[in-house]
């Protein structure tokens, strides 16, 4: 199978999943469910999940039976999508094509909605049909918690916010980048290799390959935000330049980003060189970083 | 060693425990830890942790071994403090006598430290120290989370929210009390018989008796903030009603809200009858709930 195809198949599941599991059926607060749900199941690409299902698939874990540690990653990603276009943050009226949660709501139903995203994470992760074994599903808390954390995404966040009064420098814009999103990219080959049972070794290779991928997909999107309109792929653009913020393009150029972006999948792969076959699909998931057109 | 010695023995102990915890020492984002360390080493009474640890200590765990999670679910009280007085959603700018985590810093920072704090309260849950027995603290996590999320405190903020633009009902006023409030010092109970390996029947009481004494903290708060200025308590006072908001005092009146926070009390120290001597600080609490004055 064909890697667009099993991206496609396992953001099905993934879609399904949360569909049932942010219900607003029976609950005290209805709007806040409401909010939950159109904040989680837009039309995002799913690669988080992705890479834990396909990273667990190594080991020979099911699909299924990842699909609850990839569900709580999706939503902590999302959290971050509702709380970073907040008015207060970076203000953003448009994600996935779609009004962000506090334009289609208010702000308040989006920062309880983000809160809820959270926490409903560690809620699906602690539950016993994650995993069998309570020592896996602690595990899994424990990666989950400092990667979005304040020493992870949420700390990049904050840094990412200074970086619009600050001179920029690379260094800054890949420490940026390796908090705000590296850290979540990295959880998700990590949870996968949770669940796999993997040893220190593998472990320690699929995150190397992960933070690589990471900024591969970053310097990818900073070449988007510089070439595309709106309308192609769903979200404001250029508002980094437009905030006088600097991005991989800004501070590099785009044929020096570019070049940057293909060494990194590139070392990526590399990374993955133990796995043999096993890893076809996270090598074409590193290709597809520089490739999409969205 | 009378209630109030023992509140300020355990709100020392916490307040190190903490101070140590959130440090801004080798971090990335300095700011956010300080704004972090702002929200949880405020002059709190530490109630939640004072129940938690008290609990644990009636089935024989100290209140070292107790610390870790009374400090996690200290980090989530805190966390709703800094997100319930933003400006979106309460908007106030003072709490514990100091201004608010926005006006002190700004928003953003804000919505993160909170955002942060929320996320450090899994991760000190998940961490060997917390208990030496994985299924323990996964099972710490579960109740964390699912007293917290959507389903509990963000949820009755939520609904909270709504009913400033809704008729007042008593019903209603006791489902938003019961969420907002009442899921956390229920937690507290609940996590302190979790580590002392409580039975399903012992659990059930000492839940019982939290939801009892938070319904009877949610009157008498409502009785201060009817009877007291802003100097005494150290928050702004008499907005609830300013902004249309049902209280029990609103709806019942001064003096039978008087009546129901005592009965509540009764019924509180009631649901402790099986436990014997060992229980006195617990009783003592629900005591101290009605007679306090901030």
């Amino acid at each position: 199978m064909g890697f667009e195809q099993r991206l496609a198949q396992n953001a099905t599941a993934v879609d399904g999943w949360l569909d049932e599991r942010i219900s607003e059926a029976g609950v005290s607060a209805p709007q806040l469910w409401r909010a939950m749900r159109y904040a989680a199941l837009g039309a995002g690409k799913r690669l988080r999940p992705f890479l834990l299902i396909e990273t667990a698939a190594m080991f020979g874990v099911g699909r299924e039976a990842a699909l609850p540690a990839a569900c709580a990653l999706e939503c902590v990603h999302c959290y971050s999508l509702v709380h970073d276009d907040l008015p207060a943050m970076d203000d953003d009226d448009l994600r996935r094509g779609r009004p962000t949660v506090h334009k289609h709501f208010d702000e308040a139903t989006a920062i309880l909605a983000g809160d809820s995203l959270l926490t409903l994470a560690f809620e699906i992760l602690s539950a016993d049909a994650t995993h069998e074994d309570a020592a896996i599903r602690v595990e899994l808390v424990r990666a989950l918690a400092r990667a979005c954390g304040a020493d992870g995404m949420a700390g990049g966040q904050m840094l990412d916010l200074a970086a619009e009064t600050m001179p920029a420098k690379l260094d800054d814009t890949r420490l940026i980048q390796s908090l705000k999103t590296g850290c979540l990219i990295k959880h998700a080959c990590h949870a996968g290799a949770i669940l796999g049972r993997a040893s220190e070794e593998q472990t320690a290779q699929l995150v190397l390959y992960a933070g690589k991928l990471g900024l591969a997909f970053q310097i990818a999107d900073d070449l988007l935000d510089h070439e595309s309109s709106s309308e192609t792929i769903g979200k404001a653009t250029q508002k980094d330049a437009d905030a006088g913020k600097a991005t991989f393009v800004s501070l590099l150029g785009a044929d020096e980003a570019r070049a940057m972006a293909h060494r990194q999948v590139a070392q990526a792969i590399d990374a993955l060189s133990g796995f043999g076959a096993k890893a076809d699909m996270l090598r074409a998931a590193a290709r597809f970083a520089i490739m999409r057109e969205k």
